[in-house]
């Protein structure tokens, strides 16, 4: 039996035997509740919806969901098993295009079933789970090295911004970007933390400033439009945002809102860091002209909790992503170490180095 | 006997003989209705709440609000009416320290006052009250004059980006920054405009949006951040924004995010151009690091419509204002004209030009 999830206590997802077990994000900070993902379509509404996000747990809970649905058609014999894998990496895959964490995590899935040369579907359905437990315990691993790495690249810097949520709500672990900000508390250095609301779906005001408060980080929130004078005025020494994909060349997918940050950043000569496992980074994307960047529905921006904020019928482009230009990218802060320019080279051998993860104290820096 | 106000007629402000009735913009969009505020007390309070804003219609208010003030406070000789009026000028005045135009309409209704020889309270009254129907024309004809030369500086630029309100809702007549756009689409050159929402307040949201959609022109509503990617995208050829107060060497004080707007402009080689009456230049402030910034309650980030949108205790930082520095701003639109760099010399020849509109065809450029 497990317990309810706490504030000091919770995972963003879990495997429970039959069914993923997600906390239901939308409804954060009011209430923090578990939702039970029995159904593909299930899986399917709570990633669509964001009631889970970030992109390391969309694709955790994308592995898991492969699972679900497998047990759900209960396939008559291999053959069918694996063909019900493909057709679920599909269906699931094109829920959330943008992020490349879920699409790789269903592909693993499938393609680790059919390398595990089962005779029964109960065997195909072992594999699945056991590489969809393997894309778990990674994101756990990783988060671990990146939040270490970061921590050393930062040094002495301790005033941070932050936009959107890339914590433990994002991830199995302690996060992305937000992992090095646990790393700095874990050591006893007091990070300072300026979180952007992150319009529209307000990921930071309700996910970012509920966990890290609740971790007793210090932590103030800002309109995303405040960011550039929090910056102008010195309140900022480095900026820290997670990605959805990483192109190849180093452009990176990210919430909407993390150009302009980047721009800022740049403008003020203050660093900017991208955190993320190389499980989004995409080398089959050259660069961020190819990214695929969804479109979401008018109403995120004119309605908040049910309350009309702008005329019903009034036109809206919503973006969910932009794309940050590699060149305004001060460094990749990955599970195998800090990936400095030129990004093309780094990039390339981050990812043939296998992604084996260093989690010792000192940063693979792969320049 | 009046009319309800409607989408196609409306004031912002206007007297009543014996009151200021404002539109009371934080009920819109969901609702267009008046307020009369036949006390002094409520006058401040329409101004604290941001029910009337926008630096010329809070200028408007607070200059009929010294009238309101006089009938309340009914001093027995000409020696307490002014007197009045002073204490009137500071209180009101220190409602809303950032925009200049409520200090300098609350100087000129008491210097006016002072100067007419008044020998009889009535008398007294008699002179704010011509003052204050003074600022309030001078006001309906500066926006159009604002207009004209905005649509001439803007040659066949059409696609536009504006922030915040400073429409037909912020001002007496047609706007600061949307009387530009007005302008256009009168003389047929159909404008497109994306209008960013503008958090914390949702102007732009709940007020450009509601008049410019009211008013049949082509806008699209983003999240503030998503301004970056709209320029990065082509989308925008302009941006058109308004301001609180312009210190004498042009830094500009106007709604949180008009600076990141300003430095993503220059990022993209788009022209960023602010509006605004010389009633919004403070010769009196030499640069923006004078300006005084008001931070405003936390709870305007932590909530929307009264719903939660974020822990109830989260530290907030939430300054209404920046300051965006003269040199990335590429020309003000005033009613005597445009006024191109460097500004310290324009701005002073504009002031000195003793603000005489020229709503000609011609703009003056004051270069």
């Amino acid at each position: 039996v497990s317990q309810p999830p706490t504030q000091s206590s919770f995972s963003s997802v879990r495997w429970d035997g039959d069914a993923v077990v997600v906390i239901d994000q939308r409804r954060l900070p009011a209430a923090l509740v578990e939702w039970r993902l029995a159904a593909v379509a299930d899986v399917c509404e709570a990633i669509r919806t964001l009631a889970v996000r970030g992109a390391p747990a969309i694709g955790i809970t994308g592995g898991y969901g492969m699972v679900v649905g497998l047990d759900e058609a209960r396939p008559a014999g291999v053959t069918d098993a694996h063909a019900e894998l493909a057709r679920l990496e599909a269906s699931i895959g094109a829920v959330r295009p943008t992020a490349v964490n879920l699409s790789a995590a269903l592909g693993r899935v499938r393609e680790a079933a059919e390398r595990s040369g089962a005779t029964t579907p109960a065997d195909v359905r072992t594999a699945a789970l056991a590489e969809a437990v393997a894309i778990h315990d990674e994101d756990r691993a990783a988060c671990a090295a990146i939040g270490e790495h970061g921590r050393q690249l930062l040094g002495q810097k301790r005033r941070l911004l932050t936009h959107c949520n890339t914590g433990r709500l994002a991830t199995a672990g302690d996060g992305t970007a937000l992992a090095i900000v646990y790393a700095l508390q874990a050591a006893g250095a007091a990070p300072s933390v300026l979180a952007t609301e992150s319009r529209p779906l307000l990921q930071g005001s309700r996910l970012t400033a509920w966990e890290l408060g609740a971790a007793g980080v210090d932590v103030r929130l800002i309109a995303d439009s405040a960011a550039g004078p929090a910056m102008a005025q010195g309140l900022v020494e480095a900026v820290l945002v997670g990605c959805d994909r990483v192109a190849a060349n180093g452009d990176t997918a990210n919430k909407i809102g993390t150009y302009a940050l980047a721009v800022l950043a740049r403008q003020h000569g203050i660093p900017f860091y991208v955190a993320g496992p190389l499980s989004s980074f995409d080398a089959a994307t050259e660069s961020g002209a190819a990214i695929v960047v969804e479109e979401r529905d008018p109403d995120e921006v004119r309605r908040f909790a049910g309350a009309l904020s702008a005329p019903p019928d009034i036109p809206v482009w919503n973006p969910a992503f932009d794309v940050t230009p590699a060149h305004l990218i001060d460094a990749f802060v990955t599970e195998v170490g800090v990936l400095e320019p030129p990004f093309g080279t780094s990039i390339r051998r981050a990812l043939a180095s296998g992604g084996e993860v260093d989690a010792a104290a000192a940063p693979v820096t792969v320049g």
